[in-house]
């Protein structure tokens, strides 16, 4: 198991904000995510853990300095893990050309395309890789207590990896996710790059694995999901992001909430923080 | 009286923050600023003002995007003004290549030396010019209620602009605040370029002016200071800050905090964040 480097350490909340680095074997090159962990946390007194996946452009930092969760997290005694949006450095030809694809757009997959599949596997890192190398640490995090949720790109990535690993997770939660990446552009533009689709399907199942919407309607089991969109979002408007597909597929325990005025910002996401922090207390601590 | 441009706006919390440009007559310039007012406010329902002073190397962004402010600032029913640190191109020879002088690093006095003086004039655009452009704009702000809080440089700014001005602001906190400017390195360093001093005495009376340790001892009335400083903070452990001159005053209603552990960091100012607010509603809001 790789040893942990860290980076830096700032006092937050009733605990403190780490950031490390170690050399991610999903990715085939060293990561950074930040950790911020209540104080009140402990190798005999372990904590839930909650991830959250940022969105396009974003890195470990984003969530973690514009989110506004750390108060709630300690109050509630509850980490949460920051990942990175992507692998930095991999050189793959064009990583960096556009913000939608490469560098800082993962799309929490695994990639299968000749071009990318080396470094571009944010879901093994997320799913498999950080919960491994945390529990090895040995930091007080509790992980047969954890949830996730996240931002646009990282909403998306919140919901599939909840939906594709029944039980794995307690909770979801996400401010204007991709709901229906397969069927709208974002998605499409990175599961057309990332994704090696053989089947004559369209859209292919190699893309639905990765669809919210898609996946929602052969999910086993109580969903616990709590989706916030604005709507003078210019994403919603654009088609990015289709709530009402999740929405539509009609399931129990999966709520949707527009709320009026807000945009895609931090600022929206700061604003109802509070509450989806509180959500998934509400599941890690039952 | 010029005409307020918006440049963005968002909502957030219970609220929006909008982003305005104007030209300044103080500085001689256009400036930003950003403005969260909560929905409540209204011209026949006007609703308290807290002036937010933010550090050296920031702008008018830093402190509405990582001060987690706006929430407890909307719940309380109070605005918030984040004005920005300095001109921004002015064109004095050598005001970008200093983080700690020119560019960011305004200090919220009035320059005197010849060199700066047409545009280093955040004193009088925090102080007069913005409540009056903000008066006239009719945003429904009481300016009969204001307090002003700051971080770093910008706490420095908040405490000694509060001490300069008896009875024009309710009261003033800050995070990590250079206390004692006219002896420690930012603020002489600052004091020595801008101002024009004169007079013989050491430090001379033109820096004296600013230096909140020094005013709070010649300050008449309640004084309703509120100061939380990290532990950890570098900038205390290289002798930029200096609390305890500003507690060894001993004047009554000031009190100084030593938070445990604690850096200068937003991650500071986020935790500590929601108490000042509520500090300065008591006294907004009495």
């Amino acid at each position: 198991m790789p040893a942990l480097e860290k980076v830096s350490s700032n006092r937050v909340s009733t605990g403190s904000l780490t950031k490390y680095k170690f050399p991610s074997s999903s990715l085939s090159l060293p990561t950074q995510f930040n950790l911020f962990v209540p104080s009140s946390a402990s190798p005999s007194s372990p904590v839930p853990v909650l991830f959250y996946l940022a969105g396009l452009t974003c890195n470990e930092d984003t969530g973690a300095q514009k989110g506004a969760f750390l108060n709630k997290a300690g109050e509630e005694g509850i980490a949460i893990v920051f990942p990175d949006t992507s692998p930095r450095g991999a050189g793959v030809e064009g990583e960096d050309d556009d913000w939608q694809l490469g560098t800082g757009a993962g799309f929490y997959l695994n990639a299968t395309s000749e071009k990318w599949k080396k470094h571009y596997n944010m879901y093994d890192l997320v799913v498999k890789e950080l919960p491994e190398v945390l529990k090895e640490a040995d930091l007080g995090l509790d992980f047969s207590r954890v949830s996730i949720f996240g931002h646009s790109m990282g909403g998306h990535g919140a919901l599939s990896i909840y939906l594709k690993n029944p039980g794995q997770y307690k909770s979801s939660s996400a401010f204007a996710p991709a709901c229906n990446p397969s069927k709208t552009p974002w998605g499409v533009n990175a599961f057309t790059n990332y994704l090696n689709a053989v089947t004559r399907s369209s859209p292919p199942s190699e893309w639905l694995q990765y669809d919210s919407s898609h996946l929602l309607q052969s999910f086993k089991g109580d969903a616990h999901i709590l989706v916030d969109v604005g709507t003078e979002d210019d994403f919603l408007k654009k088609g990015q992001l289709e709530p009402k597909t999740l929405e539509r597929v009609g399931k129990e325990g999966v709520e949707v909430r527009m709320q009026e005025g807000f945009d895609h910002s931090y600022y929206f996401i700061s604003t109802f923080a509070p509450e989806h922090v509180a959500f998934h207390a509400k599941y890690l601590k039952a």
